[in-house]
């Protein structure tokens, strides 16, 4: 049982991003600065010191199981975050959000219960909501079917931005924790449950899950980061920031580092949520786990030795518990 | 025969852009200063006597008819348009464009048409495609089926904004003609074509499409009006501007209307491109028509009477055939 068989194939995703490069590439200089196409977001100087940066980003097949549960409210905060938690890892700071949503028929009750958590999210980004759409597309979706994407800006002193070019061997890889399964490897998430030995109804209480339903485990909204992430840099010297999204956390913070460096993660250094067990017990191999999913760590700095002291205890004094989750060595 | 009837719902639209708004003013001062929800682009102050301009659209149901007829790569020119072309109505300047692509399975080839065209409708349009997001969402998405998201951000000089706010009762009412159809409407479209009175096959010839077939006349791509705009502002004192997509020409222009003030149109003043001329035979009223469709005029300038005369050389001398459609008149 893998992405793969679930629908998802992670490297034609990957092959898909050279076909862009090389789209844009051919048009050389016509077409104006497109910033890093694959990393966690764009670029764009606009003089005077300074740099926008943006990302785009959705919720994945979490909405399905949105949708089957009707629990709906935190797939807003899961866009914002989404694209909130993509853009602060260069050390921008969020200025405004649009989100995008396509439906069959508006069910404006329904979709009002995304809109408070878009708000909400964005009240906790300290980033307006500066516009969006909403889409009536009968034909594309099913009456009841919707999607959500989202688009987030941010403005960055460019002697400010975190790049990752100073990545050396022997740095700290502090993570901090995620809230579950935050918005990616849905698709393998249902295919467990529907296809896989995990038949469990989803008002189910299994154990790993401390009390809660596997409905409402799944569906917790992703963490933002962004607090976080401005708390640690006010602090310390931080070398390079990563969201722990599809592709898990080694494909996430390698994107980051210089050529000749990868991070070796301690897998045993954390507790790991009773979620991703369940998952792995519906036959899931941990090589594949480890791929798909965050693992209870949703967020990684990069420090050097010396800086990790300062780091621990800036995201300690902001209410978080950071793990020292690898190192950075030679590849 | 109407938009109702075709599945979309204009005035639920509207009372959801009120749901929005008052969600919004809820949250007071602790969401960050959030635009105009409900106009063509949303402005936000970075200092420096500058803000950013960003709005977001989608290309509708137009989509169902690429993929039935194959005709792929001007849906992406059709995306960078709706989005740049709303961006360019307050007068900024295009800096940067992002694409959602969500799909059931990732066909490379169909979307490497998509990219094609986004990325050469973001050279004639000055803008960099930082970056963007391609989801594989198997369940949402049929196998085949997709959507199209964009987003676009632009730079406008304080002073230099155009509001709208000085438009009084005479001024003129200058169109840019359309290609056609661009991209809204068509849910009605298709409906026309499928449960009205024009029985038509995609690749039929009928005669006021004067020799295209009507999948070619319908997927023509949505014209681009920045390069248009810089040249008007450049030589006349442009009080508004406005991008005529759903709601019509008249519903547009009253969008940047300072209250007291309506367009009245005159829409024998131009060639109806035959286009309408058969979706109207299908069986839609004059009047809806006119509330969902361009009819010919794509975009549109608002200038007082004695800045006609240099916005009208401006324009011809940018390429374009400007049409005097109607005035401002007190409502």
């Amino acid at each position: 049982m893998d992405y793969r068989s679930a629908g998802v194939d992670i490297e034609a995703g990957d092959a898909w991003v050279q076909v862009v490069r090389r789209l844009v590439a051919r048009r050389g200089s016509s077409l104006p600065s497109s910033g890093a196409i694959g990393g966690f977001s764009g670029l764009f100087g606009i003089g005077g010191g300074r740099s926008l940066a943006a990302c785009c980003d959705g919720v994945g097949t979490k909405l399905a199981l949105g949708e089957a549960t009707g629990i709906l409210r935190g797939l807003g905060q899961d866009l914002v975050a989404m694209n909130v938690n993509d853009l602060v890892t260069c050390g921008a700071s969020p200025l405004f959000f649009l989100d995008y949503i396509a439906c069959g028929r508006l069910d404006a009750g329904k979709m009002e219960s995304v809109i408070e958590g878009i708000l909400d999210a964005c009240v906790e980004s300290g980033c307006a909501l500066l516009g969006g759409e909403t889409a009536e597309m009968p034909g594309i979706y099913p009456v009841d079917g919707f999607d959500l994407a989202g688009f987030a800006v941010g403005l960055v002193n460019d002697a400010e931005i975190v790049s990752g070019s100073g990545i050396n061997e022997g740095d700290e890889i502090i993570g901090l924790p995620s809230s579950g399964v935050h918005s990616n490897g849905f698709s393998l998430v249902r295919h467990a449950l529907t296809d896989g030995g995990l038949k469990l109804p989803l008002d189910a209480k299994p154990g790993p899950l401390g009390g809660e339903t596997l409905a409402e485990t799944l569906m917790t909204p992703t963490r933002l980061y962004v607090r976080q992430t401005r708390a640690a840099m006010d602090s310390a010297a931080v070398k390079g920031m990563a969201n722990i999204t599809g592709g898990g956390l080694e494909a996430n913070i390698n994107r980051i580092f210089p050529d000749g460096f990868v991070s070796k993660i301690d897998y045993e250094s954390w507790e790991r949520p009773g979620i991703f067990k369940l998952i792995e017990s519906a036959g899931v191999e941990e090589a594949e786990m480890r791929k798909v999913f965050n693992l209870g760590v949703g967020y990684a700095f990069i420090v050097s030795r010396e800086e990790t002291r300062p780091l621990l205890d800036a995201l300690k004094s902001a209410g978080e518990s950071p793990i020292a989750v690898g190192t950075v060595i030679r590849a």
